[in-house]
């Protein structure tokens, strides 16, 4: 692992995930810029004192001289944005399979050399875009890919958080202070924080392109240094258009991001606060709340699901989906049996590329007065 | 009455709202363009056959000459947009006090004639945005004149319908065949029969007014002749942004208008598929599930209210509380005792007027690779 | 009307759902035991001042004097329990029908002496049971009468309330008042107040009949002279089981009334807080969510609805409901076309009764040690 | 571990929730009653060929043999309740600490036996009633505990489920049928299996304990041989009156656990279906949201938190929140700083014997025309 010292957030959901289903053991890490916190970290985990490392560069390093059935088989890469695409070359360059938080990188180009890096070396690269492993997302793409909604027309995604109402990030906010810095989050504040998530989970249960935006990106609290409210107007491949909304002022609101998919013949709608239900909107009959750990569910729902209905998963249990379908993926790759990367359904590294275009887009939109934007990349 | 004869929609939704508390007696009525219709309502009605009229124009002149304790003291007029102007300007002429379904006219011009006419004659004109007649909307608006919000930062306003996601105008559905008739509804579609209470809920709530917008306007369903779907990015005059969303396609939806608004300490919900609450959301605080008739309201959310908390009350008694403030004006008028229009709280011909320049904007904007549009009036 | 005076609360709920559809007019009235009372109340509603009597003796006695094209055609009672029985008694013998807030009377004796001068006189009474004219109570009456649910095996039934949670009637509330002194209510405090509406809805939409019920039943608040509180296990004639609570002493709850019925292949759910909403839940598939409005409901549920799918109705339209049944028995019976009673669908006499017996057998349950009592009437 | 062979369901629960935070390292197991099971579970489990034993009795003997830092520190046992007491005897017989999936045993008598052998080895019993490892259930408990309610006055509890509401323990499902069977569940079916928890939630939230009860116990599904539904009438040690339910046959439920209790002053409502949440009800003010993660919540409830508020927990989470106490505890107890039990808020052994004799109670008033059964242990 890469990042994820004791006091970050993210580090220590992505070990949980990795734990929950006993897939990944955690062998090694570079858990800090500071060598002091990384063994600090590593200490507290119980992990091997001598795999505990001062820095990446040693821990891939190191790591890939160690004989092959000892030394770690993927990397985790859970540091803030502007430490993302260096790790994640190296641990490529070096052989290891690669899971980083999402945004997938600093910046577009960034994103296009891991892209290129994949592509040559065949190597594994997963991003956690988390609200895509819950299995009711798996279930509303499963409605829209078998033509439950007909065509798809409309679309409205929306992820209103309230926490940054406030300059956190002047008040020695850990978590706001390298988000609303662009010298480590990169162009977008809570574009790329959150609304890469929402751009990303209307893709993905669409499956449908973000061609063209016209965006209002704004900076809400004074003398921050990143937007921290953003919305557009969006237009889809196949002439669906639709809204996105991605706030972190919206005050007294948690981290309720929701999905409302509108096709010919019905409508979907999912929201964070409620993850385990769909509901499905049909044009003429009533409302149906599809649930989790039901036996009517699709199989990749299924798949998705732990507990039978009644018995909420959550976060933690979505995270460690993506997780699951990496290791499945790490795992044949290693028998020499690997499937194509659409099988295993993780997000990979075309969404990270799409997500830094969404984030570069949604910026120049937001700075232009032309109305429309094309998502090029 | 003019309009609602017996096969209309908001023209029984106007009776039962005038006849709930007993403030109206529905005295005379011109209910179709067809003389047999009206009759026809107006027995069923139980009305006086003398005074059930062909036209509007005989309703107006036959009761102006009526003699004053017998003649009707306001005209209530429920037609489709086309036929709002000419009744509203000769009642007004006439000296009768009027009450008209929204939007209030064709075009912003009609609207700007009535408001003419209107300061000319000092005559009582309301409009049933009925969505602010609910008290928990006259609450949120507390909420924030009082400040608990702090400087409004964010408004996000939704009204999804999905009636409209099939061509039931081609298939003989009254209701839809004047919507989507130009020549019947003006130059908007969704945009004057939702999106005006859209803008009318965010802009009474707020105190703001929308000044500039970035509209997607669109025809969804084939060969439609008028918009069936709207969104647009919003600024309001103290710098606020906001998106607003008027769909009639977004299948599977009834008609949950949706208002969020979010100032710098806390935000407030409310919707209209559960209009008895307002969601209170401090930054640090539980959330606060305020609710009618509860004994810590404002004054005007109990002015408002009928029954006890937990019995609910609907969309009737918002329209009943609109119709009840236009009596309080009336009688005062003709009691020579008319308060400021603001102190009835009542949507009036200035709503009239910024509904159809809110649409004129939003037409224009739709059709514009400009991206930003003033709402000017 | 009997009773009602302005200050009292039901009384001017009837008014208003008397009003609504304009079926019936207020003609007459006897609106307190005060006649300085009566008279003010007369006034504020615009009675002719003749027709407003001192007590309701008098109102029987001179309205049925008057020709009968003048005199009224039915009337409402709205009083405490403790003055139900005489002006309904009265009422009928003079020919007049009947519309009585519930608990249809003080005692079971007197409930089963209407029942035999109904019978015997043949006119109408009506109950205003008004859970049960909500809409979608009428449909899930309807999802059980068609056997969706196929054999019912359990109700769970529950009303609570918390206003009583203090002692209300040592400060003057009016309404607490009364409904604690057993001199005006009757045997039953939150037994006959709620109790009876919420055995009245579980048979109504069940079909079935309490034939025992064990119950518990409280005084919670210090020195209050009449339960606050109660609960019960139910045996029906079919032999289901169920669980009936009600009490006004859960602090923090308003009106919540909420029905839950299970047979064999689905439940059913329905609350007061959300009363436009049914819950279907089928055994292995989707619940459903009906709503008022749509076009997928059965004939009852449509003939009790007045504005379409998401513009809610509430309260006062349920008890309309109740009103507007009653109105066209009363027409009928004018007519000399009455139908069975069952057809118009309100709660009537026997509804009463079973009511009475109701009480009866949770106080005395309440207050022994033998388990299961028999509901006998 | 004993029992939780790969076609059990709460065996993979155990080892997800011990794996979750890293405490517990899964190190030997007796995963079936048929040897060629366990080795199949453990294997697929990765463990040691050598740790996988065909019975309890051997893997208690053999581990205790074992060198103390390799042997196993403490034993899960997730069997049916049948095969509780004595895997639970014989481990802390020699020594193991040991944790178990509720109810504690087959036999109120059994239960005693296990409390008298804690009490004289010291060592750690925890049981896994679950639901009382959710952060709000914490919260819940602290509101009670300090006085924010009153004195609590009234305490519903119901546990819906409809699984049951088919026979099919008589189609193979291996749940149906160890829970249906009284020579494995012991004298309770849905009694044992959900209102053990039911009784466990209202007892730990309210700090009071059930004194006595009402029961109505029913076997609904023809040729069962257990109950599969009950509901009773409560009384407390402080006076206050309750209602529990426990069914499998709530057709369309799925596992819907709910308290609600209320003081003098306020009221909480609780319900699995949403476990982040927690519902605070004043008398005369509005109901507050309490939700999981933030920073205005209770030692209690924080120490069970993982995630922000808005990243939803469940059920698994809630699981490991016992299993972290437990480690704690045993943590403590091998480095022999031992604290009362009560400080690490775990369900002990004085909690299974109320729950068995809970069961017992609940089971002979379900077959009795007496009133009122103490519940005596």
């Amino acid at each position: 692992m890469v990042g994820g010292s004791l006091d970050a957030f993210i580090g220590e959901v992505h070990r949980k995930s990795a734990a929950l289903d006993g897939a990944f053991d955690l062998v090694c890490g570079a858990f800090s810029s500071s060598a002091e916190k990384s063994k600090a970290t590593g200490a507290a985990l119980g992990l091997d004192e001598s795999r505990v490392y001062a820095t990446f560069n040693e821990m891939i390093e190191t790591e890939s001289r160690l004989p092959e059935e000892v030394r770690m088989q993927a990397v985790s890469i859970v540091t803030p944005n502007h430490v993302h695409f260096e790790p994640a070359r190296q641990a490529l360059e070096h052989g290891f399979h690669v899971i980083i938080d999402k945004p997938i990188a600093f910046s577009l180009d960034e994103a296009k050399q891991l892209k290129e890096i994949t592509e040559r070396t065949g190597l594994i690269l997963a991003l956690t875009h988390t609200y895509t492993g819950y299995p009711m997302i798996k279930e509303a793409k499963h409605y829209v890919d078998t033509g439950k909604l007909g065509t798809v027309r409309k679309i409205f995604v929306e992820y209103p958080q309230g926490w940054l109402s406030e300059p956190l990030e002047r008040e020695g906010n850990k978590q706001a202070s390298w988000r609303t810095d662009p010298t480590k989050s990169g162009e977008g504040g809570a574009v790329g924080d959150i609304g890469t998530h929402a751009a990303n989970i209307a893709e993905y249960v669409s499956g449908l392109r973000i061609t063209e935006l016209s965006a209002d990106v704004n900076i809400t609290v004074n003398e921050r240094l990143l937007d921290d409210d953003s919305a557009a107007l969006l237009r889809f491949d196949n002439g669906a258009t639709g809204v996105l909304m991605a706030t972190q002022v919206a005050a007294g609101e948690e981290n309720d991001l929701k999905l409302r998919v509108y096709g010919e013949k019905a409508g979907l709608e999912w929201k964070h606060s409620e993850p385990n239900t769909l509901l499905f909107k049909p044009l003429d009959a009533p409302v149906q709340i599809l649930r989790a750990g039901t036996g009517y569910l699709s199989e990749a729902a299924t798949r998705n699901t732990r507990t039978p209905a009644g018995h909420p998963e959550g976060y933690i249990e979505a995270f460690a989906n993506i997780y699951m379908a990496f290791y499945h993926a790490v795992t044949d790759h290693i028998n020499g049996e690997l499937k194509p990367l659409s099988e295993y359904d993780f997000p990979d590294v075309d969404d990270g590329v799409r997500g830094m275009a969404f984030v570069k887009t949604m910026i120049a939109s937001g700075k232009s007065d032309v109305k429309w934007y094309k998502v090029d990349y």
